[in-house]
């Protein structure tokens, strides 16, 4: 069998340490190419540029490895990655990050990370974004190497469902070692805001956001539990955002339709 | 009963007609208040900003009624509301739009619009992006008052589920009147896109994303269906992303899970 060809994309930037873990990793699974963006986007969410102009430029910073930074966002890139670095080549899968920091629970709605994963789901190829809860600039990437070759794998050997991306979120590096990889469902939880408000130099007020994560699900079976306990967290997220169960409460409830 | 507040967000930027038109219709039902970007984020997805400042300045765009233009997202706009304008008057619901084009289908995933909605929705409140489906910044708005106060009214009185916001899209103004108001699903479509690749004045190369629209969908219940047939069309979209049908699957088939 021909080695699988895999795309990597990220949301912090193709010169953060996160890729470059990933890029790794994946060059020991089979023919990588990578196209991310050339600043941080983190917190961009699925945004794309719509009324600005793209800039695509090849970079050695892999060395061999073929490498494009984006001026996009993450999702940008996977478009871009399509239509001009893989042309007749489509991949055999996207993977996304190693995000520096968690993407658990809400925070999939924000992240850059899993928007370049939807964004291989939508056409129709598996797809992971891998993030790592530790939010440090000098997190320690030591633990995640053979997890995420193994999740890898086994997602090319088995399939996705069509429809579906992977938020896979390791924890972080601990003394006691992974307990495992548990499948799961996005916690229930909220960001908790807090603004920071200053003044500049002007006098005029700005913010900065800052926020407390605030856990409001009891349950075992969600991503925030798992990564409490020690376990690498496997939430397959879908893009059709239909809550089909209230369909039919609306259908019974409203009086304005036809 | 007192007036509901209502607050009133977009992404196509204050000064847009869209929320000149959505303001007008909730001032005739309720106390308005509006937090809206200060310039336009079409394209923003759920992002926020993260890693940069934001500024939030007092308006009389829309003379009496109290408005703040904010630096940030769509998102931004209402965590700022809630955190700087509303204090202690939390909003009965939040309207966000009305944008100029289409936010059926995929587009929701992308949408700055429908992002508003629902961080009010994460904020547990009724909240409802409505967007009118033409492009043209001289698109005809006066078919669409009496809808997006009925449809808001209803909200108000019969509530929407826990974790839902509803993605309310209107069709452009044409010769046969609007055919009713449908709970549709979100259609199986996507974006098919299109680079216009040029040159710089310095020679080097550049990108302007285009695209078609592909509508897979051959059902009568989603939301392309009911815009091509002349219906107002209304998807109640969940910020749970977790694709649960898939969750069985993937522990059966897994064989790397503990």
């Amino acid at each position: 069998m021909s080695k699988p060809v895999i795309l990597v994309s990220n949301d912090d930037g193709i010169t953060s340490r996160g890729i470059a873990v990933l890029v790794e990793i994946m060059a020991s699974i089979g023919e990588v190419v990578v196209v991310a963006p050339n600043s941080p986007q983190s917190g961009m969410g699925h945004a794309i540029t719509v009324g600005e102009t793209l800039r695509l430029e090849k970079t050695d910073i892999f060395g061999e490895i073929p490498a494009y930074e984006c001026s996009g966002t993450p999702a940008d890139c996977v478009k871009m990655a399509k239509h001009f670095v893989l042309k007749d080549k489509w991949p055999d899968i996207v993977v996304s990050g190693i995000n520096h920091g968690s993407n658990t629970s809400i925070s999939v709605l924000y992240s850059g990370t899993m928007s370049a994963a939807i964004e291989g789901a939508l056409e129709g190829m598996p797809a992971i974004g891998f993030s790592l809860c530790d939010y440090s600039s000098e997190a320690d990437f030591s633990h995640v190497h053979d997890y995420i070759k193994k999740i890898t794998l086994e997602t090319l050997a088995r399939g996705i469902p069509k429809g579906v991306a992977l938020n896979v979120n390791i924890p972080p590096k601990r003394n006691q070692n992974i307990a495992g990889i548990k499948i799961c469902r996005q916690a229930n939880a909220k960001w908790q805001e807090e603004f920071d408000q200053r003044h500049d130099p002007n006098g005029r007020r700005y913010f900065w956001m800052a926020g407390n994560f605030v856990n409001y699900d009891k349950g075992e079976d969600n991503d925030e539990w798992a990564i409490a306990n020690n376990y690498i967290s496997v939430v397959p997220c879908q893009y059709d955002l239909t809550a089909y169960h209230s369909i039919n409460h609306l259908n019974d409830s409203w009086q304005i339709l036809d």
